[in-house]
């Protein structure tokens, strides 16, 4: 398999730290060059040539200095000024060794209007540049003064008319305004001086502050990046594929695992481009194959495996060598791990989701495909009679293993590590299946695990909101495959939780499918599985909004039902307490097309679960 | 002196928690009722009768609850709907004994434009809840379909015509369109139902993600409630003064501090609108005349008095009776106190910034003021001679000691607690007072602080910005006196900062004032004092922006020296390293009007801190 990796780019504002930890993490990520903040160099205390050196040490280039502002204007002492200010900035350019200078287009009150002046502007600071072995690439910011949009900074770059000028596009800039980025194909290749990529989600705020703010990784926010990318690979464009994304978050989290988020990226966005026929394929391998949910683990709390039986579920094998038993109802499979770290922040001991099997048609393509982009492969400790599975760990430390259950197809079963048990099966109380599983993802990983998943499971987001839960607002997005076989919830807190936070730290769920879940919560419920007591006020208001029957608000009422509706149709739900620290479980039926994940009644369900911990009185 | 309260009251909304956390905390606080926001009751396991009950044992009304949304409707079977939904929130109110609800315009598609038909539903509805005693106050949202200003919801208030029927008035949906609410005072008294009060920072977003997140309480923003009130109180309102704040820092922040700041908040804008001449004053003293810093106290560490002897501050007293030194120069005054606790987060032992005393007119006066207004009046231990000091507590833990450097006139003078020492005086390098303390707040107080200061101080907001720092983007607000005699500047992380951390934790500072700052920091560097590197690169890109005289430039770099300009004059300074784990000192040198507090080079700054923080190679 041929495979061909662009070279690749970060802009050291997507980092945090100072200079020394934003090179230092670019190369650990393995990114081929930077491009170099202005702001980020005066603070440090090394000379660009110093600079300069340090980058070469790192097997870094430094393929943007960046940026030049406001530098034409319709005075001509201000505009010989700023031609001072341009010969430092390119003085530092030849201490670091960097030959191109991104120039914004001007927001400054004494920007030129006059398409003929600025052209002339532009030509002498090209000129100037030229002198010094530097090119410029010129910019149009979407709140500009007067050149806004690509097309209009390409035609200053036409009229300027000098060979050290050049254009600098930026996905963020074109797609924010709606542009189309079609006729990029067009532009001539040798004025293709330097690409800069950046996502972005859709934002009702002014373009400033979605700009300098909420910018994303490509994948991870809305922004179709491969139809921005291709005209431009189209158009000839062979530099590096760089990536300038200003986010809060990102500015303030380990800039290492912010460097290898940013490098998935790029590697995606190449292969998804590649895919619609431009460009080549840095990954090689398409998305797997992936038909639903082998297994999920968890760590063994002591509350678990009576809940489980409770629910219905049959203790049917044992791991050959380590402390785990296999549990299984229908097409859902529990391993409950008592040898297990639990993970989660402050939670304690107790249970929780260790990992998650995922069949595929080919683990070691998976495997192979997750390690492309950079997923951290865990090095496995595997008995000789063992299956060897391929495991990954996603950004919340959940373990991701590639596997098959069934014995037909290529690699191993992982069901073959498990001796079966000799004990009678319990009564099944109806569950089918898992429908998906909800993981608190880490604050400032709530974007990398986006992209995670949307790359290296190929899921793709089917929801993404927020909600008020009583503790603060919690952010939502879900993943799955087309086929709905595979979902993943995902949430965390819009403000990372201070000192006062009594809620359920860091939550965790299974949703167990099943067709009837009254039938199945009752026969639970009968055989003493924990439900969840759930208000009054909320039947009451359930009754009013929705108008069924008195009988099921009966039995709603009895067992603790949610039930939320959309337009393709019903998500009825019965949850369990707590079992240990964090975890619960949820039966769940689904009707129609309901695509949700229950985050309607998620503040309810939140209060309830709070409330079942306080002491009782 | 008369007073008079308002009836005060809080949405649950404002706060964070369950119902029940919720309503503790507006009755720890002192409120007179609550509105509750019907997600909060629906996830409480009391029915409503017992909630009404729990408001009655702690003291408060139920003002209102809220809210019945998009209840008009131009499809007829939808609009029967929509009354029984009314209906079932009749039955909860019974319960609860409320016998006002909020109905918001509505936002849905089959809203109803047609005036008349709008005012023949909503007298419909009103005649449904006339039946059970209820009354129906209508708000136009900001962002309703139809009806999204408060005069068009005045108009079908007139029309729908019924005595059930009046207004609720949100001060955020007249304010953030703009509409002038003077014209409110021709409103009949007998139909202002209720009124909602939020304060908000002018943002640039869509006014439903303003309103959703971004709501303030009154003096934390920059709507001017005083001129929204006015004219409420005019026309002859005479319910509750109501909080309806949705904030995403307060949902997720102790909501008894939260409920605190939230009176203030009231008290402060009644006593505004009083000094308008409109209503009644319930902190009746006005804003205390403080004219400048008394002195700052620092907890000791062990560089900070080798510190400021280099420094030229003189050791010209010992406290009676507590481990205190006084450090003075010109009108900068020094309290070093070995005893103290050195607080901050995460930050270990050191100095640190423990109190301010501030220079008032009236003590007692300025101490009962501050009480009045919530402020945390702390237990004081004075020995049989010593000054009776009045010391509140700020939101950051910083106390505030109202007090007199001066014999004359009223209260004790604290300096009368020193002792003179019988030393020579270290010969002084230029420094005449201070300028300002620069404070970083707690993630979850920084707008509490905001307020506290502008209403316990009276001082008022002359800076409000964010700036990006190497690990991540800084909040900035800055307060002062009109003369500028007092200034506190407030930082605060735009969020809250997670494992990967490397900056100092809560950085502090005293920034002292001096004639020539050059001068001042060559004599304290000959001196000894611990004066902070700065890169060359810093002084380099400065010689390209303001075109400095060569001369300078090399002593700037030499010593260290930061320099920023406004519109008004130039701002030049010099830091010293860390003295211990977060504080350090700045020597400032204001020219014309400047009014900023160096956070354009703060970035280089806290990078330089840092760096001197790192082991020496």
């Amino acid at each position: 398999m041929s495979r061909e990796t662009p070279r690749l780019s970060l802009a050291t504002v997507c980092l945090s730290g100072t200079l020394e930890d934003k090179l230092d993490a670019a190369a650990v990520a393995g990114f081929d060059g930077v491009e170099i903040f202005a702001p980020d160099l005066v603070a440090d205390p090394l000379p660009p040539a110093g600079i300069g050196a340090r980058c070469r040490d790192l097997g870094l280039s430094i393929d943007l200095y960046q940026p030049l502002r406001d530098i034409d204007s319709t005075d001509p002492d201000r505009f010989a000024a700023n031609l001072r200010r341009a010969e430092a900035t390119f003085d530092v350019m030849a201490g670091l060794g960097a030959d191109t200078v991104l120039v914004c287009s001007s927001v400054a009150p004494d920007a030129v209007a006059d398409p003929d002046r600025l052209a002339g502007q532009l030509h002498t600071l090209a000129g100037r540049a030229h002198e010094r072995g530097i090119r410029i690439a010129y910019e149009a910011l979407a709140w500009g003064r007067h050149v806004n949009t690509w097309d209009a900074s390409w035609r200053a770059v036409q009229a300027g008319d000098h060979p050290a000028l050049g254009l600098c596009l930026d996905s963020f800039h074109v797609l924010a305004r709606g542009s189309d980025p079609a006729p990029i194909a067009g532009v001539e290749r040798d004025k293709l001086f330097f690409l800069q990529l950046a996502d972005a989600r859709e934002l009702s705020m002014d373009v400033l502050s979605w700009s300098r703010h909420h910018r994303l990784f490509p994948g991870q926010g809305g922004f179709d990046l491969p139809r921005f990318l291709a005209p431009v690979l189209r158009a000839g464009y062979t530099g590096p594929l760089s990536l300038e994304v200003f986010n809060d978050v990102f500015r303030q989290a380990d800039p290492v695992r912010t460097a290898v988020d940013a490098r998935r990226s790029l590697l995606a966005l190449a292969e998804a481009t590649a895919h619609r026929g431009v460009g080549t394929d840095p990954v090689g391998t398409g998305p797997p194959a992936l038909t639903g949910p082998a297994f999920v683990e968890l760590a063994a709390g002591p509350e678990l495996g009576r809940a489980l039986r409770a629910l219905g579920f049959s203790r049917t094998g044992v791991h050959r060598t380590k402390q785990v038993e296999r549990y299984e109802q229908g097409d859902a499979r529990l391993l409950v791990n008592a040898g297990a770290d639990t993970g989660g922040s402050g939670s304690g001991t107790g249970s929780a989701i260790v990992a998650l099997g995922l069949e595929s048609a080919d683990p070691a393509a998976s495997a192979r495909r997750a390690a492309r982009l950079c997923a951290p492969l865990l090095p496995r400790s595997t008995g000789p009679d063992e299956a060897d599975l391929a495991e990954v760990s996603a950004p919340d430390g959940t373990s991701l293993f590639f596997c098959r259950t069934a014995p037909d197809g290529p690699g191993p079963v992982w069901s073959h590590d498990f001796v079966a048990v000799d004990e009678p099966p319990v009564p099944g109380t109806g569950i089918t299946g898992i429908d998906h599983v909800g993981l608190t993802q880490p604050y400032d990983a709530f974007d990398e695990a986006v992209l995670f998943h949307r790359s290296v499971l190929g899921l793709d987001t089917v929801a993404d909101g927020e909600f008020a839960a009583p503790f603060g607002l919690i952010r939502s997005r879900a993943l799955a495959d087309p086929a709905r076989r595979i979902r993943i919830a995902l949430t965390v807190s819009l403000l990372r939780r201070g000192g006062w936070s009594p809620a359920v730290a860091d939550p965790q769920y299974v949703a167990l499918a099943c067709d009837d879940v009254v039938a199945t919560a009752t026969a639970a419920r009968d055989a003493g599985a924990p439900l969840l007591a759930v208000p009054a006020n909320y039947h009451d208001d359930l009754a009013a909004r929705l108008e069924l029957p008195d009988a099921t608000m009966a039995a709603y009422r009895e067992l603790g039902v949610f039930h939320e509706r959309d337009g393709g149709g019903d998500l009825i739900g019965v949850c369990t307490e707590l079992l240990g620290g964090r975890l619960f479980l949820i039966l769940v039926q689904r009707t129609g097309t309901h695509d949700g994940h229950g985050w309607a009644d998620a503040p309810v369900r939140m209060a309830a679960h709070r409330r079942s911990r306080l002491p009782r009185a």
